[in-house]
């Protein structure tokens, strides 16, 4: 139960790539401090059904040990809650979709794997379209309409930059972004800088580039970006002066991925997700430019016990 | 041409992979027991002209002997009546669609061969897409606006159940379905199974969700389920009730991808195909988790000489 | 300097298939003499920083020297003034779109590579695709109402064919068509005679199946069978009748391709680009049916002293 625990903590630190667990506890707490009670419930529960499914498809131990299978499943439950009606069968979707998330992230972690590359949140965006698109065939599935959050006394770029971190859980709190940013300065302060960084540089482009305030303000140009700084800048290759270029060319890059996005899901009534997160961060690993690559699980700065 | 018409007829027990003549003869009894004539006579072109390409191409030859070039083109010929008016173009898109689907499927294949998997019904849902896709823009191609069929004198579930097996050649009729399940039979017991309790789980799943009652009962919740059912029931993986366990996940993931891929394709003004199988089952045999998979072209129930 | 300039050149020509800079300058006079001022500036800028990109990432320097790292800068460039209004955040987007087209072509080619194929113009499909769609949600980025061109005074097959040579580069007028040509022939008579009938094929087919016969004739059925035709009848297969065979089967496709994105990307307000060519290429290279293939990176027709 300690150990099963464990996973689940390091699942919750994997969604922003940090194998630790007081990261994890940490990201668990911002989501707490931000999110509304349903979208809580389903991270947890998330985290906790795709982290058992793996247990009972008597998948690779190691995966499960350093969360592996559990930061889809948090992502799926802390989604569904957020754009579907809370309802009986919206828990049932829940459940499903996180224990499925546990065999995509298998398939999608197969065929990356053939490249040399990684999963990505990628099995968590194609489950929650699915079941966000299915929603509105199915009328047991209704959508529900997003209540507006006020906005904090902030410098809207401070405002906009710390939202941009919180939203990769989807929540939209400026104090969630700092639990946040708590937690990765835990685990690196190599990732806490490029989360930071990557955030401000979206707000930077985003407002640059006339994207609409209000978005820009709620963080929803920065999720993506903040993500795709952290693999690109501490996770994959070794840091130095010309990674930080590329990582900052794949972080601009994601900011125009988000707008296009934004634009191609609008007619589908689905949100982007982190898939241009995904997109940019896959081809800019697979572009594979001769930046001195580290192995693509690294596997320090573990400090709890199992 | 007595073997041409053996690898026809394996061609059309490929659909839902049975490399069995006979079984392949009951499912073209089937369609002609219950499609109009454009739609008949499109399948029967559609499965020879797909053949004879394979063989004026010089593919390997076991391919073609076991009705591997036949399945998409019969699927194209029996998908194009039924969307696009009768017309003397139509003809013309039909034996040009077969012919290409099957260099479609040395694509498919050969991709699909790099994780060990199958292309299934790809090919198809690539050329049917493409050529009513098209149509929308060439006025020479006008579409048929689908008339209804009237309901049967059963319970709406028996009739969702054997309109979903029926579905899968794009017919609406019971009779069809029993005549298909008939032909599974033929081939393997198991198959069988698989179809009838994947059809009801989709008739069942789609009307607790929600879906509209209408749909459901003309099985157009159903025909993809029944695929992945068999796929992952009876064809990949060896029966066990872990497989049994797996497929039915499987075939309700099918369900959920089936509602999604009706949202999605809506805009477009094109139906979904057998995309939502191929989707599920592609990252259900892609996951590979420990289930003991059998080799993917199962080379059983031959019982015609060749 | 003067070597950077033989890479640009090739790069041009690449647009085409053909490592040659006599090639290259000939289409780049054929822009000149058809394009709008800030399409042709665009197009030269893009060929000049995607390759000026690729030397700081310090790629594979044969790549570079064959101009396989300008083509997809080019038509980035060409693309964007043809689409958004000229404005300066225009140029930061024509200048980033280039550089990263470079990225995006290290990453295609790797994973193409698997296959034994090649990237095609897929970097600058998607490079393209994300800053037009983008623009719709970054209001510094306004999109440009495409003036109409007057048609010449010729049969409508004879500008549809020539145009539809010139559209490759995105260039309505026979005059770049003809010059387009006269560059292949300079390079490899075999591509521009595959170049003709392509374009011929496009016109025909589109016309007997009702497409617009403006659209016809303004070459926007042509462009992305006329790079089919040259890339399966005269790159990637040894000419012989088999082979011309299944070139025309696949221009064929291009054409239905064609009509189907069109179809398609309408709902999204983004041209199709050249898909409909990278699509159909793809499978057709993928399917790779007995017909002998050559080596996919044909060094020959190189006279330009480095």
């Amino acid at each position: 139960m300690k150990r099963f625990l464990d996973y689940c903590l390091r699942g919750s630190g994997q969604v922003m790539f940090q194998n630790h667990p007081i990261c994890g506890l940490l990201f668990l707490v911002g989501i707490l401090a931000g999110a509304s009670l349903p979208v809580a419930l389903g991270a947890l529960l998330g985290v906790a059904v795709s982290t058992g499914t793996a247990l009972l498809l008597r998948v690779e131990r190691e995966g499960v040990e350093a969360g592996l299978y559990g930061y889809n499943g948090l992502l799926v439950g802390a989604a569904l809650p957020t754009f579907l009606a809370d309802h009986p069968l919206l828990w049932a979707a829940v459940a499903y979709g996180a224990a499925v998330s546990s065999v995509v992230f298998m398939a999608v972690a197969n065929v990356a794997r053939t490249w040399g590359t990684s999963a990505l949140t990628f099995p968590f965006v194609l489950v929650a379209w699915t079941l966000v698109l299915g929603a509105q065939t199915l009328s047991g599935l209704p959508a529900d309409a997003a209540s507006p959050v006020p906005s904090w006394p902030l410098p809207p770029w401070v405002e906009g930059t710390l939202n941009g971190v919180a939203q990769v859980f989807l929540v939209q709190s400026p104090v969630t972004g700092l639990l946040f940013l708590l937690g990765l300065a835990v685990s690196s302060a190599a990732a806490a800088t490029c989360a930071v960084l990557g955030s401000l540089l979206a707000v930077g482009v985003a407002t640059l580039f006339g994207a609409e305030p209000g978005v820009v303000r709620a963080g929803l140009f920065g999720f993506s970006p903040v993500l795709t700084a952290i693999a690109l800048g501490s996770v994959f290759y070794r840091p130095s002066p010309r990674v930080a270029a590329f990582a900052g060319l794949g972080t601009l890059s994601t900011v125009f991925a988000q707008a296009a996005l934004d634009s191609a899901c609008r007619p589908l009534h689905v949100p982007t997700f982190t898939a241009p997160f995904i997109l940019v961060t896959w081809v800019f690993l697979l572009a594979r430019a001769d930046l001195q690559p580290v192995p693509h699980q690294p596997q320090k700065h573990e400090v709890f016990g199992k």
